[in-house]
C-alpha cells in the first residue's frame, strides 16, 4: 500500500495504445496508457470503460458523435458503445476496465498488459 | 455521453466529506469529493477504496502507517484494511466504490451522496 505517481509510471514508457497496469481496483485493472494517432473503432460487450485525461487532449468518437476531451476530464464509454480514442498529440490517460479485458475488444488482436 | 470536466463538478459544492456522484461505471460511483481535517477511521470489508488526488494534499493513515498522498497520485485501500483520509488544507479527490456503500463503511452514519 502505497500511493501511486501517475506521472512518474507515465515515464517509465514511450509507447502509444499500449496501457500499462498500475494498480487493482477490486476486480478491474488501474492503468495509465499514451495514446497518439488513431485507434480502431471497438465495442467492448460486457463492460463500460473508464477513461480520465491526464495530460494533453484526446478525441473520443462515437459512431454519430465525436468528442473532444481534455486534461482533467473524465469519459466513460458505455458497454456496448462502439467507439475509438484518437489524439493528434500525444495525450496521457488514466483508464480503468474489469481485468482481462482486451484492449482492442478483440481478444485475438489485443496487446498484453505490462505491469509497472 | 459526454466529457465531465472535474473541477466543474468540485465547484458546485463546498461541503467537506460529502461525496458527489458524478458518473457510473459498471457497478461503480464516481465521485468527487473535498477533504478537510480528519475523517473517523473506518473500513471497508467487501470492497477497496479508490482514490486519486486533484489538487492538493491528504494523508492517508492506516493502523501502523500513514502516506502523504499529493495531486496526481493514486491510493488504493485494500478491502478489510482500517483507514481515515485527512488533510491539512483542503484537498480534492476523485474517489470510486461500488455502488451504496457507506462512506463511514457504517450505513448509520454514512452521508447520503448527492448526484451532480
Amino acid at each position: 500500500m502505497k500511493p501511486i505517481n501517475l506521472a512518474r509510471k507515465l515515464n517509465q514508457f514511450n509507447s502509444h495504445w499500449d496501457p500499462h497496469v498500475i494498480a487493482d481496483y477490486n476486480e478491474n485493472e488501474v492503468m495509465v496508457v499514451k495514446f497518439q494517432g488513431d485507434f480502431p473503432f471497438h465495442i467492448h460487450e460486457d463492460t463500460d470503460d473508464f477513461f480520465l485525461v491526464l495530460a494533453g487532449e484526446m478525441v473520443m468518437e462515437l459512431q454519430s458523435e465525436s468528442h473532444p476531451v481534455r486534461a482533467g476530464e473524465v469519459f466513460i464509454v458505455p458497454k456496448g458503445v462502439t467507439h475509438r480514442p484518437r489524439a493528434e498529440a500525444e495525450c496521457h490517460v488514466l483508464l480503468i476496465e474489469p481485468k482481462g479485458v482486451p484492449n482492442t475488444g478483440d481478444p485475438t488482436t489485443a496487446a498484453p498488459k505490462p505491469r509497472i
